[in-house]
């Protein structure tokens, strides 16, 4: 019996473990300070009201025999996938109900979505870029190439017609640089995919976070992209379900590969696979996208975005570069006087009592780089960005 | 850029579909016919009072910030997996909490498994069988090789020495047959499992139906069985879980194969591809284990088994060779006077208005076999009884 031994080529991660010891060495040591954390990745404020009501209404439900529900469709409840539909509507695209699959989060089905390619394929990833991409098709046994950010493309790589992939990841905005591609860099990528017979992976976990109404949304604002690209979206961030596990995948009819229906394999893996999404749980979805989810979770998303802001005015301010932080909840700064990542940890750590998040952890590209999130207490962000303007200290880029 | 090419194999499953179909033809050629469904797998009776009760309070939670859960351990929150521990405990079977993933049904899990797994191993599948472990292997482009159930061996398959495989499906008590292995024939799989380097992945769904002490409901209570297998758990049918999802999967310590430690690997790739299950829904399995919950579920599985005995009265009454009903909910009978699977389905559909599984669904030695189900509505199988009675009938085996 042979166990899969690409296991074997995959890298511990130490990055959030590392940071965890050096903030708990501190703690121990300086038990009074009053420790900052800007590093999260994980919400903060609690369900929106109306989500609360709908579970509630869903698990008393559960409780009665008329009223219970056992299996439900491996996609998703009709209910759900109608107001993500009309959600899309809204963003003047057309995708319909059987085109969505309703997932516990975009996280699954980035990985799982692997299972319908050949390992033979080429994948092309940014750097820096959230780890899961790579650990999945590590653990496929997959070639990687590797597409670097950096501040001369505003970490936002557009495609080299002289490399050939097969499968392409783009996260817009971006997760760790909190970038944002505009419509005519998406068509670029549109444009490559189709002409090479590739697919893009597009996590649009973000999307709720853009203000500017000329970025694009969803890459099917772009002409071509039903043909080349499938969309993950996820209501962790958008309304706060990181413990409440809901998102969507989008599977166009129109894309097709090696001759067959992408939507349809899709279809066949995850009725074999999974077992669908738990019914309490996609009421609290189908509420998100009521008129009064709706703006419920636009308060939340200004309250991080406002954080956001007192967070960019200050480096604004020290003259620091950084890119993020106006259509994502994710600051991607440039450590000042040249210090590495990890350097900068340390000494924003123990001169200041902030915790953030070194860029070398995402990646060569991000060696240099530091990223905060805006995720956190008001209060917290305000007192941090005091301890900040301390410093005497200039990032040029 | 190349599909998974294995997709290609997978045999469309009309099963549930041409049931489907004929039920539907005959409802609108006599609408006013009572059709008594005995072929469905999914359960009936609402969830127990202490878990909708626990599940309220966790909806409760999510709505206020200081009881506001985000992202929760991979492998399930720490007050689940040690009541899931104290199950083993009174079943004699020492599991540690960290021996335990929290799944979101075993679906789910006994799919993804096959991740750890190298592509060129042999895999052995009893027939008939639950179709998602053969679909899995066939996507995996892996070899099949089938083990027959048949009267000779009441449908328990035993090991053979001439055979040599690396992965061995096992679910017992078993769906579709409901029979149930003892000690011996576990003890035998065991010890071939060892002998072979092998993985036994035992499906453990419907362990909370056995009544008869003496036989195993969980395959840790076989000696060596934590250095060959993985048990897959879940509350789908013990607690009426399947609109619920939440079930556990448990990777003992000693399980090592190529070198590797499974429960290291496991939670490598749970880390990377899954994000939990809800924190609500962790809160409901958990109101499960407690004295409260035990009995509230013991109630309703003694519901179904009552249904069982009902079904099984009539089935010895007329002569009609089965299995299963008295440690499962699932009856498998052997259809009178040698009729084909949808003979008798058709039979039973047009002159008694019962819907049951062609047993032909689950593989070729279910053909001439038949499943009914105990899920159902204690009058509607009180009334298929009575309609079933009235067959001039015998089946023989």
């Amino acid at each position: 019996m042979n166990t899969n031994t690409n296991y074997q080529n995959l890298k511990d991660s130490y990055l959030f473990a590392r940071v965890s010891e050096k903030v708990k060495a501190l703690k121990e040591k300086e038990a009074d300070k009053k420790i900052i954390s800007l590093g999260i990745g994980d919400v903060t404020l609690p369900l929106p009201k109306t989500v609360v009501s709908a579970m509630q209404t869903a698990v008393s439900e559960m409780g009665h025999a008329n009223t219970f529900r056992g299996y439900g469709d491996y996609e998703g409840y009709d209910f759900l996938r109608q107001e993500i539909s009309s959600y899309y509507t809204a963003k003047n695209v057309d995708i319909a109900a059987n085109e969505i699959f309703v997932n516990d989060g975009a996280k699954s089905d980035l990985g799982n979505i692997l299972d319908l390619f050949s390992a033979d394929n080429t994948v092309l990833i940014p750097d820096p870029v959230y780890p899961v991409y790579v650990d999945t098709n590590i653990m496929a046994g997959r070639k990687i190439i590797y597409m670097d950010g950096n501040c001369e493309n505003g970490f936002l790589p557009l495609p080299c017609e002289n490399i050939k992939a097969d499968i392409i990841y783009l996260c817009s905005p971006n997760n760790p640089t909190g970038a944002v591609y505009n419509n005519e860099q998406l068509s670029l990528w549109v444009d490559y995919a189709i002409k090479n017979d590739a697919v893009i992976l597009f996590d649009s976990a973000y999307e709720a976070f853009i203000n500017d109404k000329s970025l694009p949304s969803s890459i099917y604002q772009i002409k071509g992209a039903k043909e080349c690209a499938i969309e993950f979206c996820s209501l962790s961030k958008t309304a706060g379900f990181t413990g409440v596990r809901c998102g969507y995948t989008v599977v166009p009819h129109e894309l097709r590969r090696g001759g067959q229906q992408i939507n349809e394999m899709w279809y066949r893996r995850q009725s074999t696979k999974f077992n669908g999404v738990p019914y309490i749980i996609q009421r609290g979805a189908e509420a998100v996208f009521s008129d009064e989810g709706l703006l419920e979770i636009k308060e939340n998303i200004s309250y991080y975005m406002e954080n956001a802001r007192i967070i960019t005015d200050t480096l604004t301010k020290l003259d620091i570069w950084f890119t993020g932080g106006d259509n994502s909840p994710y600051i991607w700064l440039k450590c000042p006087n040249g210090m590495s990542s990890w350097d900068f940890f340390d000494y924003l750590l123990l001169q200041a009592g902030i915790v953030g998040t070194p860029g070398s952890g995402f990646g060569k590209s991000g060696e240099g780089f530091f990223r905060l999130t805006a995720f956190g207490n008001r209060e917290d962000v305000i007192l941090a960005m005091r301890r900040f303007n301390d410093f005497d200290s200039q990032g040029n880029c």
